[in-house]
């Protein structure tokens, strides 16, 4: 986690207070669950509560646990601190770390997506109200970064939202993917502990039982969520790539807001660099690298071998605060570029026409010309524009194997802007909805 | 794609006949739909069908394309060799080769996927046959590679079940994201094209409409349907780490099927290796390097460039291919596993009753003992069963702080085998259902 | 492989027929070794070489392996076929499957290192003409895409020269990780074969004995190897992703070369795009991903598993393959590019001297204006220019506070060209030496 | 960064103090090279001294870069504030940002790897040490898991000398891949600042300068840096997996050491489980996910994007910290290995002789027997032993066919363990040298 780069609201999910915090509280349910099942006395359940309104000591905590080289038994330690010895010892009982770790983990894991569903909202609304903004702004698509037919800047908008929706969807599916808790006991048989107390702590907790446990949830479920947090980091990334060309010096068609007293370079004042969609880029390859490790933890060792911790402490945090940074990042980059059509314009024009050519040549096509002949014709016209700075109607117009074809009228006609923003009220109900 | 770990029917899917046929596919049905629209002749749209039973000459296609290093347009020339230059010439009118070639991608990624989900129903049943098959089967659970408490066999087959389930459905979300087609044109306007054209198109095909493209289908949904392989293989992989371990000589407690006349080894005749899972823990490897650049293709250059398509020709084929293989690999595994029920039984008692600590340590716990007391009563015990030899039972037994808490007839309950599987049956109905 | 992405000289080396060409040789290199120690008859040794020019028969081989499901053993069996059953009884003695198949394979990554080794020799020869060619070609340097100050398109392919020399070192460091062999039986113990056996082989095949074997020769050397691929082809891609921006419309400095009769699009007669680079920055993600997959081999179970078998199946050729195609079609775009240095200097001029404002910004700062003075003047002057299209040089002789400390022949000097390439020289002796 | 897993020594080298430092450094020195080139006053170089020894106001910078969000101007105010604005104007004439940050990242990466180097050398000595105490000591070598021929503790530990010893020759490279640095102004031409600049910083780092750089210098250097650690990472891995098969309950032939008061488990207080290899195994999967991004990293857009960056500061403190951990927990876990020579011995018998076959094989070819009625012969009495669980050695003596072939001596001799070692100090000598 790079301070920089991270949300206080997400930050806090991951720290010791949060996680001492939810591991109390399954401990405390699960000694309510314990007591109504009869196996432990009530009083002692109910003693547990009583530490309801403590912030536990993460000092005294790891203190014990220099000691116990245990996190779990150092933190029952310190619970019984509080509540007294004699009122805790029947916290724990017939539970193993792992149901106390695991469950604790998809708790975090769940609220991370809470918290990165409100960054993509975000994202949705700022996409939504600059598409419907620039829903007719014309600019010229291009592929292999070459000029092909004009576009619109509202259906460019519009295309990162219907994206950044499917992101969502998958999120949410993610998010149900973590949404279970075990208390199964050493190696998942519920031999120590009634699977009532699994399905209380879950109730109250919000999560699901999970259906089948080792010592540990299996670890598919977190591949599937830090695959799905790559996926979206990557459309971030595609975001950022066409921000950053739209800035280049050549395109210009549009800039990251840049606030006054910002300072783009120490030596070179005149710039104005795309730096937040060129960070995007990098915090995506971040978010990105924890996939791989996420799925190497899946196959661990009969029921459970521990090397996958160490890979969850770092990319349970690291890739969830990184990609909320993100999100917010790039609704504040959406909410606040700022757009250029007259440079869209000028661009499209210039080579002079020639974007027009797919037009034309159906056209030729439809007059009869054969496809190779129509094909032909166009590109020996293109070459002139291309090479020799002609305009391209000019040269239709004055080439008679073309006017033979189509007439100056039709192909004037050939050259209405109207003709590809036609159907963009069909792709904007598509994505938009009614 | 490695021939020793392919299996014919997925191969086919990516064969250039299957290609060609589905671009002629595309082409016919968008004919139609021009013709519906009165754009195209009817006559010209109903000649393309005359070639509905061709097989295409894939060497002649490839010849035409050294001249036009062009693939599509070098189709379209060998398709009017079969339909006539004349009947042919209003054939991909509108369209973009991406609006072929990426349409087409995406039926061979829906058919693998139903290729790929009936490998998985294989697993499935296997699965499921051989977890109630030793639903009582007792084993050692392990933490660590360490032992731990008695679980079952069954158990493991049903936890196995469980996950490929949940790959199961994470399959049929990741066919759903990539079943769409476009037929939307140069920057993905419809400018000469009209949306009807697509919509026909998709539902002849069984696709749906991508609702907003560019000259491209965008590539988030493939970067989710191969992060969803990678998840998929990782699972294969925790399988076939758990196999190989039963199978290493001092555990034993499983073997692959040894067919008669199979040579385990040119130099060690008794000999029998896992080499199925271990295959197949490489072949988890292969399918999850599809991972990362499959989301490195999502950010392409504005409306498209074609950086992605050399890796989509190399991990479309590959990772589906190989997945295939192993799902089927890995079905013939579990359908035919050897289990030594008997060997079970021996690696749980190698430590003389150890496996029970928890169990006594809880009974002391329970009997008024405090929690610290007793693991120090069961920690003296253990380790003069794991240095001394001796048995934890008769070593309880023979300690009177431990029999002053506990009378013998309790301390004989406590390694009773059925205490750890009293709760098989739930397990099994929360996985299998009723 | 892909067959469109490969050169038929790498293609070879991977194929079963150069497979079982150096299996062959191994066993009579060993037969010969043998031989001299007294351990097998000389005569049975010398039948080995009767093989000498013998093409092995793939098909045979694999028909006798679908019986014996044992690759050596199959290639033995059809040995024996040429030599006699009598006299090659004597082969493979004392040897394990994997002495064949692991030095097998480093004489094949060795072989391939050769080729790429030779590949980037063509790279660096084209980068090296084209970097004295447009030694003196001034540009626009670009940070963030944004102009920056002026650089020459020489330093462009030297810098690229520079970093592909460094791939080259990279490239023969990795290929002497991998020329070892290993002869040393089923565990590496020597004990059914002596280490002369081992010298004698490795010497006759350009090997050196590998100093600690177990049954295999250990994978941190291929993952060493595939690693250093990997750093190759992202400096492919580096190259490429200049290109692409060159040639991109709005840029225009260059175009990768368009050969007569080629399509650009099936759409769009006018349209060059660069799919070559495009093209290369897909192949760089295809070798890329080998790497992963190699470090996951690295760490096999004691003497080892055949969990590497796989991956090497496929990545050994892949990306081999795949990375020589790429150095060769890099090599013809490098050596082919048509540079457009009249576009360089349009591009360069297009915000009227603002990228000198940082040789301004100094020369007030030497005149004696604070840091922060100096900025201010430099800013306010460059934001005219951006914001109202005002020339910087006329602005700046106009501005009464900036003319206090320069005169306007000082100011005249700041724009002059040569000022920023007088070190080019410098810098390319120490790129390409005296 | 996880504390958990990072050492003080490394953490220090990646705190902004130490980065503030070597700024401070470049500056100074830069500032002494000006002033000998003439084009700064050589009292102005010198003023810069005298915060020699200040140790820089973290937070204070971090306030002014709040305003200027720019960190390199931030700290230059800073400096300003400390040695008076007059004294300072001259600080960083002619440099550009990344001129600072590049040659600070390499120098710290330089650190890094001296660093590691020692670890690695820590990790060498304890190999080194225990290979030598159990160069007699015999243990079953295994392929697949299973058991195969004898081979020494010592052997393994040998090899794993030798790997990492490789792995720290790699080490050096990857330092002498990033030793450099750049003085080389805003696109790398020097137009701003003299070569001679550059030198003289470099050499007072201990860097070479950079031959040629743009803005940046070139990310090809780090990618390889970052690759060699997951390499390293990968054969840490690899000794890991062999301790934590070799601590698993049913071949118990070595034991992480369990320092007394240590608890295995919360629940069963017998266990001791492999804790510190399993974190290894973890470790390794988090240094490896730096691999990929670092080569994503290399194709920065013209003369430099910014993306790299946030990569950076998350990648350059993360692998190295954890590698650098993860290095001195392997060097411990080395050193205090507890090893069980007399399970060793155990599991080696568990098959009564089987893992001789190889050898007898090997003697009924030598004494005339046909390759394949000697593996018939050897397979029978294996599979007795297999499956009836009788001696191989008494089989074999009872089996005429066998006995027609050898003497019951000849066959006694097979079963002497000296065989398996008689290459153990050859195999010593080519590791450890003479």
């Amino acid at each position: 986690m790079i301070p920089r780069y991270s949300r206080p609201e997400m930050v806090a999910l991951w720290s010791p207070e949060t996680k001492f915090r939810i591991w109390y509280e399954i401990e405390a349910h699960a000694c309510d669950a314990q007591a109504a099942l009869g196996v432990i006395p009530k009083a002692n359940a109910e003693a547990v509560w009583r530490a309801k309104d403590v912030t536990f000591d993460v000092a005294r905590i790891d203190e014990i646990e220099a000691v116990t080289k245990h996190d779990v038994i150092a933190f029952l330690t310190h619970l019984a601190e509080h509540i007294g010895a004699e009122d805790a010892r029947f916290v724990h009982q017939g539970m193993t770390s792992s149901d106390v770790l695991d469950t604790t983990l998809n708790i975090q894991l769940v609220r991370a997506a809470d918290i990165l569903l409100a960054g993509m909202d975000r994202v949705l609304a700022a996409l939504k109200t600059r598409a419907f903004e620039h829903k007719d702004t014309v600019r010229i698509g291009r592929s292999h970064g070459i000029h092909a037919e004009p576009t619109t800047m509202g259906l460019t908008f519009a295309r990162f939202y219907a994206e950044m929706d499917r992101g969502r969807k998958r999120l949410a599916a993610a998010r149900d993917e973590v949404r279970t808790g075990a208390i199964s006991g050493a190696v998942g048989t519920f031999a120590n502990i009634d699977p009532a107390v699994e399905e209380h702590v879950c109730k109250m907790l919000g999560l699901l039982p999970e259906p089948i446990s080792t010592q540990v949830i299996p670890r598919d479920r977190h591949a599937m969520f830090f695959a799905t947090l790559g996926v979206i980091a990557s459309s971030i990334e595609n975001i950022a790539i066409e921000i950053r060309h739209m800035q280049r010096t050549e395109v210009l068609e549009a800039e990251e807001y840049f606030s006054p007293g910002q300072k783009g370079s120490s030596a070179m004042p005149h710039k104005r660099n795309p730096v937040l969609t060129e960070n995007l880029t990098g915090l995506a390859r971040l978010v990105r690298m924890a996939v791989i490790p996420a799925m190497e933890n899946v196959a661990l060792w009969h029921e459970r071998d521990i090397s996958h911790s160490s890979v969850e402490r770092a990319i349970g945090p690291d890739a969830t605060i990184t990609l909320d940074f993100a999100l917010h990042r790039l609704a504040g980059v959406i909410e606040k570029l700022v757009v250029y059509p007259d440079n869209m314009l000028k661009n499209m024009n210039k080579f002079r026409g020639l974007v027009m050519s797919q037009r034309v040549l159906l056209a030729l096509t439809q007059a009869g010309v054969s496809r190779e002949d129509a094909y032909r014709l166009v590109q020996r016209n293109a070459m002139k524009v291309w090479e020799q700075g002609a305009d391209f109607k000019t040269e239709l117009l004055a080439d008679p194997d073309v006017t033979a074809a189509l007439s100056p009228a039709e192909i004037e006609e050939k050259f209405d802007l109207g003709y590809h923003t036609k159907h963009v009220d069909t792709i904007f109900r598509r994505v938009f909805g009614a």
